[in-house]
């Protein structure tokens, strides 16, 4: 065993080990749920051993919280870095979210959506503290896309009628469906209609 | 035990049996999604006995395929009767189906969502007949909007020049949020404004 292995399956340091089942088990239930997503399966591949486990968290429920919390955080950069960058104009850094969304699709070979989506799929049958903390991730990004939109109004890239927050949320709406058309599909091919629709008809330029 | 009682739990026709276990079975999936829906649970709600399961179907993913063809059926004569209802003008009937679809949501509680967006969101781990007949789904889907956008169009609802095929693509995208979100919420609110984007941005009438 070499000592890259021997850090690799044993890690000394305790946030490690959370932190690596936290990030495993966002790519697990990204591509699964949560209720298909094994524990066992997400341990293996962590490499920790189940008695472990009940160190970091006292339960699944617990667990896929805390799944939801890095999930936030990783989105709320992204959209931060995407919707807030200052050297494009407010339409294109929407454009560049879809880019770099469809190349995210075709680097996982289109087994990975939606976490939040997923588990709002699923929502009846699991903890019901996961309703009102999934709520809060899409009022987040309804923010973030509400302030990208305001930069294009005052940009005059939108007509300043729009009603910014109403379509903001059904922008997120349709983008949950074309993720689930693309893995349907396995291409970006629904991911360009989504941008032909939305630029054509929900983000319409004035005059 | 009377003679209603004694027809539920032994029905005579092997038609009856096997319909009873789709119908369930369309209920369940329509709820859990495909992996969730325990086989148990939906032959003890069909009284149904394991072992006379495997009369009717040689494997949860042929009864699953089964399933499928019978929620094809039902959506394909609900969009049709929607849809092609002459007495009403083509918008008219677009809200129409938004209307009975939030009665449908309000019924069951908001627990029932869409058994095809289920699926779609499981995909990678179910059978791969599975993929091409839930894009069937879709396209049939696609096919009836179109066809009411064109009758909007002839009568002067909707401008000549809108992509209709595109739009009712994106349309049932974002229509699959918004069960998502009515879902989360347990509300009608997402499906009242997706109805009001879809009106104000996406049929918009011409002039």
């Amino acid at each position: 065993m070499t000592v890259t292995q021997t850090l690799r399956k044993k890690p000394k340091v305790r946030g490690d080990t959370r932190e690596r089942l936290v990030r495993i088990g966002t790519e697990t239930l990204s591509e699964k749920g949560f209720t298909s997503a094994g524990l066992e399966e997400i341990l293996e591949k962590a490499g920790v051993p189940k008695g472990s486990f009940y160190h970091y968290f006292d339960s699944k429920a617990s667990f896929g919280l805390s799944i939801i919390d890095h999930y936030d955080e990783l989105w709320a950069a992204r959209l931060t870095r995407l919707f807030g960058d200052k050297d494009v104009s407010p339409l294109t850094r929407i454009h560049n979210y879809i880019d770099e969304a469809a190349r995210g699709l075709e680097k996982y070979k289109f087994r990975r959506g939606c976490l939040v989506g997923n588990m709002s799929q699923e929502i009846t049958s699991l903890d019901p503290r996961f309703r009102a903390r999934i709520i809060e991730v899409f009022d987040l990004w309804t923010a973030e896309l509400s302030s990208c939109l305001r930069d294009a109004q005052t940009a005059g890239e939108l007509p300043l009628d729009l009603p910014v927050e109403e379509v903001a949320r059904y922008f997120w709406f349709s983008w949950e469906g074309a993720i689930l058309q693309a893995k349907l599909e396995q291409s970006v091919a629904p991911v360009e209609r989504f941008r032909a629709v939305v630029f054509r008809s929900l983000l319409r330029q004035p005059g």
